[in-house]
């Protein structure tokens, strides 16, 4: 069953407006008595079937309400370091479909990707879009939020206060990832921090460590690309507290 | 230090010739004198200083010789039914980074991409270069192999007896891969069967069951495409045994 973002939910209606009636219409190509599934990032899940079509709206009649447990209890964030071509949207889409509860995107040193003012906002519309098409694929029924792109300053303020900040880094040779995250608690959100393709420098490290509190630790003996270990840390923390594998 | 395969060991020198020369002649413009590192997928590495360059052939004068520990323990072999697109060379690509052993293409049931006689070899040699490429980027020694296509009837010969099968699947409910990966022993290879893009069928899931003892397993509530399962997957089981994170 094809799943959509509702526009606007109604008593025992709900109503998809904008792109998400225009791609049932037109590219799904669905009618009136064709069953949908709708969600509105609360948690719950609407299975309901199209009673009308219009030039604006789709009004879908609801059949049964659920809070299906497919979303991490653990929240993780990743706050990824603007990395060039694909790879932000690759780690946006994959984070979605592992389970990530949201996305910075960080102003690194060694970023060669820069964004800034309106084409920063609009890159952002783009990924909360992949991030929105990701969560349908993976039957989520609640997005991940792409937030604002970050500098190193304000990052504290962006998630919530007692989030427990993860950075793996090449330089770390003692600190391992399995054995730190036996001293997280998985009640407070977890943010990992990852470099962009020429890594994060060890002022910067410093500086997470110091105004973060972040835990440096080691993914291993091999080297792993910024996409790669976006993708392995978050697998390897929502497995380990039982939301993945 | 740049990376290269080896292609003729010698006493305290080795040569590099073909792709590996043309590399390090045309692209990275190295010069005698330059410090290279040579591996020969036997889990060494010889620290090195170019010695000549000629026309076919660059000789590397060995300065020290190291077996380093970033090869995983754990033999993992990655069995990806055909997919479309750029699928399988990621899958190699971020498969390689993360430690696996090799990877066989499966002809799937479902699969859409169909390879067969001469057009199946070459792309087995272009993805064992992107295994080649993806292994020097990660600093390994050992470069995983891509092994010919197969079908299901050939798949128990290809990996070494006392394999254990591991085959995620969306209509497992009841065993999920963390609780599985307990019982199983890490002397021993371990096989990741992952579906194509329309996943495995019951029957093709039945025959790995029966014929090659596979442990269907559930990756959790969210539906991952075939290439993050696959990542995923081989993510959790090195996790798990002490070889990544």
């Amino acid at each position: 069953m094809n799943r959509f973002k509702i526009t606007e939910l109604g008593n025992d209606v709900f109503w998809l407006r904008d792109s998400e009636r225009d791609h049932l219409v037109r590219v799904l190509r669905l009618k009136p008595g064709d069953l949908v599934v709708g969600f509105d990032n609360t948690g719950l899940e609407y299975t309901s079937v199209i009673l009308k079509i219009e030039d604006k709206s789709v009004t879908c009649q609801i059949l049964s309400t659920d809070q299906p447990d497919v979303e991490a209890q653990t929240s993780v964030y990743i706050v990824a370091g603007l990395s060039k071509g694909e790879k932000m949207e690759w780690v946006i889409q994959k984070g979605t479909e592992l389970g990530m509860t949201g996305l910075i995107p960080l102003r690194a040193k060694r970023s060669v990707m820069h964004l800034e003012g309106s084409k920063a906002q609009e890159r952002i519309v783009r990924w909360q879009k992949i991030a929105s098409e990701a969560a349908k694929q993976s039957h989520r029924v609640q997005e991940p939020r792409i937030l604002e792109v970050c500098d190193w300053k304000d990052l504290a303020e962006r998630l919530p206060h007692g989030t427990q900040w993860l950075i793996p880094y090449e330089e770390e040779k003692t600190q391992r990832l399995a054995s730190v995250l036996d001293t997280l608690d998985s009640k407070r959100p977890i943010a990992i921090l990852i470099g962009p393709e020429g890594g994060f420098d060890q002022a910067e490290v410093t500086l997470a460590q110091d105004q973060l509190g972040a835990k440096s630790v080691s993914l291993g003996p091999r080297i792993l690309r910024t996409e790669t270990a976006a993708v392995a840390t978050l697998t390897i923390v929502l497995a380990h507290y039982g939301d993945l594998g």
